[in-house]
């Protein structure tokens, strides 16, 4: 039976100190729904704070790794996809979520959210930035929701997932 | 932490009627020995028989997925990976297992197999012919094992993982 | 001998008469120039206008097709790559171009920019609009260039070029 | 215009001195009747020997490279295609190949001429032994040719494409 998948997206090394705090609540909150966690999977950044909220939290974590080896990914995931594409894979992170959270923005996580509004996913974007709120908003107003902090991000989550 | 995942490559529409009961029985095996269960995850032949097998034994259930929106999923499938990459795919399937399986064959599958030798993954032979068995062995013997059954599948696996 | 290779990404069916305008002179500069074309390939927007100045210039046209056999390809396509991965193939595009055009913008567009950023190549916003160029920007400040008009554009190409 | 494209896949490092022969004179074959060679584009083996057949006769030549930036590719490919997919590239490799040769057989290959024979290319193999020849002619008589020199490839090639 298909489990709910929450993609967090995110900075890697670029993460601010608030990105983590914000990712590793996500990846709690997300566990505790009983909704899988998913996410670029590497042990660094927003990626591996979220993974590890989940993992603390009981919940499954699956990371869609860019090695061809596993190598990259945080201790806290528990579903290995390996992909071997680089950065090629942020389209499957995206594909594979049912609602896709950005938490925080960078050059990586631009081009997911840009995917995500490719194809249509309800994605909510946290402390991103006024300008990429501005930027994506403008190319797709009916997918893009803006959260001011982790509560009002789950809250939005169960909004989009019963609607 | 990360779960050991075993992969069960084979036939779709080409299946037999022998393959889809292998891979029933392959799938309540992985799940029944605590691993988990990754395909092709579509829903019909070999993918669909071992994701009800290991389903069916309480197991989770991985379905890494041609199409770009799901609608191609067994329903025994738990976590959708969406890759929207059509046989493209096939190399994740076997870059993510820990063992490869081949349940059957057919064209898709000799490519999956064609990776999982040039990658080097361990990997099972289970009623391929003889033909497969013959080239599969002569392109790399130190990866390829034939098994005559189920049970002998389930024992090199074992005996695969320990080593 | 590699050829030096200049992508043109750019909105489909969401271009506007400028951003077409644009695309079909800038391939033919790209082309009088003696550089290779590379775009999404298909047969709409941008993509199709930029292909048709490049080959009517007499250049040579890639286009990275996300279809699994071609049927959307513009006539002007010489090189028909194609790759069966629908959007996923737009980071193939971004990693194939010595140097990125983006010729307007739209969520498509968004993705491939974000990944060009994110691999650190060179590249050029063309009427993409105050919102994208502030975002861009932002997120890459030693990668993005803005140009007001085609001849703008082709002047920014030679000089990254001869960097 | 499209043009018509030549795929010539083949063993890298373990390629031997008569796949190699067979490689350079398949290029050469290609670019004088006309046609875009495509390959594998690794400076190694039988991708490097058909590039260079190619391009010293003259021709155009495409490598789908497997590196993040044609670090391997080989001096002989005037088109870089950069996947950053590894051997998940393979697959490219055969989708864009109007014809498939399979000049030797190796772990890489086998995986190429199984995706060729799941998309129904036709499919021509020199030199690749006997098992190779049986294996792949069981799973798909139709498409599977086999050649017993270059110039028997060659005339395959013509008649195969004007029917």
């Amino acid at each position: 039976m298909k489990k709910t998948i929450i993609g967090v997206m995110g900075p890697g090394d670029g993460a601010t100190e608030i990105d983590n705090k914000n990712a590793y609540a996500l990846g709690q909150a997300i566990a505790e729904n009983g909704w899988v966690l998913l996410s670029g999977g590497r042990n660094v950044g927003t990626m591996d704070a979220a993974c590890r909220g989940a993992h603390d939290a009981g919940g499954l974590v699956v990371g869609i790794l860019p090695s061809k080896d596993g190598s990259d990914a945080s201790q806290a995931v528990d579903i290995q996809i390996i992909t071997a594409m680089g950065g090629g894979r942020n389209v499957i992170n995206i594909l594979s979520s049912d609602v896709v959270i950005s938490c925080g923005m960078g050059a990586g996580t631009s081009s997911e959210i840009g995917h995500s509004v490719k194809i249509g996913k309800p994605t909510i974007l946290l402390n991103t930035g006024k300008k990429a709120e501005e930027f994506f908003k403008e190319l797709a107003p009916e997918l893009i929701y803006v959260a001011k902090d982790v509560d009002e991000t789950m809250k939005l989550i169960k909004k989009l997932l019963s609607s």
